[in-house]
């Protein structure tokens, strides 16, 4: 998934579930019992396949596509392709961009109704060092209480998921089943980048015109807590990603390099501003964004997601969720509710990382002429990312930092979906058939680019899904489970089940 | 040198040197000619050695030792004591201390006089990948309009100045000449660590015994600027070097792990935290410090120390400077005058480095649990380490941050030496003799460790010393002068020789 979506941290949760009650299935005639004796062959073939499936999901994991390094274009554009046209797709085009190559796929079975599924090829950096096995090598371990898990970069976000997916086609195939919707397939290989060149790929004429035609689109994920819970969210926070830089030469004071740092008795400090400016964007709590006009366009949530959110709340557990993050109190100190109300309604301004001068072990009498302060900010209806830089830009300037140097390294607007979509329906529906009863949420506080799909010109419905469980995205021993200790939690093969059941249930509408 | 003596930063201001007319011998009797004629016996061995001792600081060079990351110990004080050994010394300790070993060495020839020498054995750290040819080879290059010089960790930080101050001593056996005065040597290995073990050097009771009979202690150095200038400052600011961390472990709030960016919406961020402390640090000018009581212990300059710098700031060169530094213009647009007095009288709290979440190419959108922000205050009599110290942590816990943790890493209070003591005008009179004006300078801006010796209770005269030239402390392509373009400015040989002379000068008062 994207950088923002921060499945393995808020997922842990371990949202309560009702598991109460077996799922019953409505199904009534002849034509549903074909369909489930259809259905049951399909998911046959997905345990006849399960190596199959792991050794090319290791073998796609060998090939890392990282776009801030350069590493692996046009070859994972080209796997990427290949992976489509193996499973079934039957035209598949490398779209290029300004940026690296997308893909676009399309299987059309002449079905009345066609899903859009959303696929990255890309993965995030990684530091071997860090990595208790290679992070390539897609190592399968034993994790005590969570069961056989692949350990690897993209593991879970998201070649694994992904490969889920795509292992439910292999599975129609294997069993001679016809799909029962048709499928369009749109790509991209800079998802860790912030999707700068997304717009290129799915505005592409033939490729719009066919999201057109779709129900919406999904994004695969391993959607699992360990407990067995499943979110599915209404929409995501949007995210503007930037680099906020001081520097003498900018700012005409100062050194324009490094020098000895005795002279900062008489020469200006590049870094001291950047902490000056920086203290002008949040208020002295140390949270509440200061910037002129950042909550102008915050629109308050609908009384239906206000609803929606209060009936999910008493199903999330604070002491749980506080050990998992390592976390003793809320801002504020606010209650547990109230604090998911800001998690989910407000707009923040985060600093993900500082760094200026030296930042090696011990120190260096050094004044830089150069700092920066990595920033993100997320963003709620009706906050554009547009607008929002525009509005940092304007506050900097106005505080007399006009020197400091702007620069927005990914982001896009908030997306929201319509509760009752056909395609949030089926989502719900097709969790339930699992035996999972998905908690339904408002908003995602992570971030992401579902808005080029949910906001103008194609407002489709959008939405993460997945059966399946993996954690560690962006970090060392990322993994994606693939045998399951736990009979509540899906592995790699309940996950692809989980595809198989989605696009039945969208093919025969509740 | 030490981290804080910015020996190629100031220096590099091209003071006007007074040239203009040949220094006069004012020797007059036998014992003065004869004083002569051996002095000329002994520099006239310093050229048929510049192989030997070349090839000596280069294999000093291969050695490096560096405490900040346990390289090179106790090699590296073993290799000091026999370079002390060959260059004449006949005692030749290793002194343990909790951390790393020094060497104490003293070579008593029965004269009146007592001179000590302060070397340092260890280096700073160093990224070879920075570096045009390797750090430890010692390659000697040809820059033009400078001369022949030797690339490497270590050549002019501090091992070339040393190495021609212990040339000196080859050279007074080499021609068989008996030294005119007694030598101690104070060697430590964590000079570049801020010297956190150095007293228990100075004060072992033999050596501290040993240095009350000196004259005063000098501290090799490459002093010369590229025009041929060369500094006598009588004192240095004293420095502390700290970190200030914030964390959610200390402060209870926030994670105590890196975690999601989208989280910021309702967990605290130590980040801004550190964002918030330090901006209570200084002003809002961005330079003056803000911390409670930190002037009270501020001495004005001296009327002395007031109209040594008056004489010599005309000397002073604006324009060479601001190009030298990259530089244009002075805090609060100050005069030239205005800024070289605010240079030597006013303490600064710096920001060396910040250092907190991600600080790779790119972002990442977490909420950092930690941020680190690397801090150096300079201190001018009569504050002192300690003290400030103790007031930035009542300063940190008045506002409210006492979670923010204070790690000083290093420091000593400032050091001064009288104008009038019989070293001060040595040091003087031997630039004199080497056809140099030398500028007499009330304080050096930057630090080193000066205050063991010219404090309580030792309360001796020290100062920096030597001809020759060097530049890159602490940075890449760190190099020494070798053999120089410009007759004004002295190569190894002409830096050998200014030691030789020291000595002469020391033993004939003025």
């Amino acid at each position: 998934m994207h950088p923002d979506t921060p499945q393995d941290l808020t997922r842990r949760d371990f949202l309560h579930t009702s598991m109460a009650g077996a799922v019953a299935m409505a199904l009534a005639g002849s034509d549903a019992l074909l369909a489930q004796s259809d259905r049951d062959a399909v998911v046959a073939e997905i345990a006849r396949q399960h190596d199959a499936t792991v050794q090319r999901l290791r073998d796609w994991i060998a090939l890392p596509s990282i776009a801030a390094e350069d590493l692996g274009y046009p070859q994972g554009a080209e796997f990427m392709a290949r992976l489509a046209r193996d499973a079934g797709f039957t035209r598949v085009d490398l779209i290029p961009t300004k940026g690296k190559p997308g893909v676009f796929a399309t299987l059309d079975v002449g079905a009345p109704t066609t899903l859009a599924i959303y696929f990255m090829y890309d993965v995030k950096q990684y530091d071997p060092k860090e990595w208790s096995s290679p992070p390539l090598e897609g190592k399968i371990v034993d994790r005590p209480g969570v069961g056989k898990i692949m350990v690897g970069r993209g593991t879970t976000n998201t070649k694994g998921p992904q490969m889920a997916c795509l292992a439910a086609l292999h599975a129609f195939k294997a069993a001679k089943q016809k799909l029962p919707i048709n499928l369009l397939l749109v790509c991209e290989g800079e998802e860790e980048i912030g999707s700068p060149n997304f717009g290129q790929i799915v505005f592409k004429p033939e490729v719009e015109a066919a999201l057109r035609k779709s129900v919406g689109i999904i994004i695969p994920l391993g959607n699992q807590s360990l407990d067995g819970s499943a979110e599915v969210n209404l929409g995501a926070k949007g995210i503007v990603e930037l680099e906020l830089a001081s520097s003498g030469e900018k700012w005409g004071r100062g050194p324009n390099a490094d020098i000895h740092s005795s002279l900062a008795a008489h020469i200006d400090s590049p870094v001291w501003r950047l902490v000056k400016a920086l203290d002008t964007l949040v208020k002295d709590d140390g949270h509440t964004p200061a910037v002129e006009g950042f909550f102008d366009d915050v629109k308050p949530l609908s009384p239906q997601l206000k609803e929606i959110l209060e009936a999910a709340i008493p199903r999330r557990n604070e002491a749980l969720t506080k050990k998992a993050l390592g976390v003793q109190k809320w801002i504020a100190d606010e209650s547990w509710h109230d604090s998911l109300v800001r998690l989910v309604s407000q707009p923040t301004i985060n600093i993900e990382g500082l760094v200026g001068g030296y930042t090696g072990p011990g120190g260096k009498t050094i004044l830089p002429h150069r700092a920066v302060a990595k920033i993100d900010m997320r963003l709620v209806p009706d906050m554009t990312a547009k607008g929002t830089l525009d509005k940092l830009k304007a506050h900097l300037a106005k505080h007399g930092f006009g020197d400091i140097e702007v620069s927005m390294t990914g982001g896009y607007d908030p997306t929201s979906t319509p509760p009752g979509s056909r395609l949030v329906e089926a989502m719900v529906r097709t969790y339930k058939k699992q035996g999972v009863d998905p908690l339904l949420w408002p908003r995602l506080a992570g971030s992401w680019p579902g808005a080029t799909f949910t906001n103008e010109p194609l407002k489709l419905p959008a939405g993460i899904f997945g059966m399946g469980h993996g954690a560690g995205a962006h970090a060392p021993d990322e993994y994606y489970l693939i045998e399951s200790a736990n009979p509540k939690v899906a592995g790699l093969d309940g996950a692809v089940t989980s595809y198989v059941d989605l696009f039945y249930t969208l093919a025969s509408p509740a």
